[in-house]
């Protein structure tokens, strides 16, 4: 059972591990800067974009996670389920679009 | 500094705008870093990942605007266009999936 | 016919809706044959593809949220919710990438 | 040397091979439909809607590359492929959205 802590936080278990991805991303951008810079080939600089991306669709799955298993679970038990799950599918939508 | 090479380089045009957007993408994931550590709702902070995502896209299209102005239409002219057609519609499926 | 098993079906809101923007797919898809056969201007198949794309995203966040607030929720209340959220996660997944 | 035939088509190679893949995505979305009046699993349909996003992708990419090969690859051949190259992106930029 959840619900005992006043607020809690939604992605406490991964909250080390999203923060050193999100680190690494920072890393990854920084490194993009540097190749443009440095007139690197397009397409080798549109490969690291294409991976920073799928590095952030990985933080924001682990986010999503977090935020349904604490946050949403918690609002269903607490019979306010419907206004946590809206806001759950406007947020997909936004990462599907 | 480019210009001096004689091939030049692909996305000049677009060279200090596509650094100026790499940087704001870096401050964005910094901003995100703290949203994470202050645990931010992360309704919150996945919006500010699917905007991050949003700007990473823009900048793809960027280059890959500069490099098939660039490269590729050199390519074609040069009647070597076969391959670098191929390995932009490569980097374009890294963008669709 | 549902309704006639007990545990219901998980997007009975909006099944016809469902069915009515499939169908409305299909004969898009049969457009884009159309079009193909006839040899008409590729930027205008590629724009209706983008368009079938886009309202197959639409009918896939209409399951995903029929299937949260019916078989998701259900599962947390029966306190084996955490199964149902891997599938969910699983599921959103494919559609991110 | 391409050019010689008054318009050609531009994904001529391909249209046997995109024509067989619609007509494949065609039945799988009525699987899908009947999938649905059958109250099958929402997982089990939304892993489908999500395979059919992935051929139709794959037909995007078909004639995305016929069209360069052909189109763009003649407008710049005869000095106007500005415009061609900025219309490539703008229905590139419909694929990645």
């Amino acid at each position: 059972m959840e619900g005992q802590h006043g607020h809690g936080t939604h992605y406490e278990r991964d909250k080390d591990g999203i923060l050193e991805r999100l680190r690494k991303v920072e890393g990854q951008v920084r490194g993009i800067q540097r190749m443009v810079e440095e007139d690197r080939y397009c397409v080798d600089i549109l490969t690291q974009v294409a991976a920073v991306r799928a590095a952030l669709d990985k933080v924001g799955l682990m986010l999503l996670e977090g935020h349904t298993r604490g946050c949403v679970v918690r609002a269903i038990r607490e019979n306010h389920g419907d206004a946590a799950i809206q806001e759950l599918m406007d947020v997909v939508q936004k990462f599907i679009k």
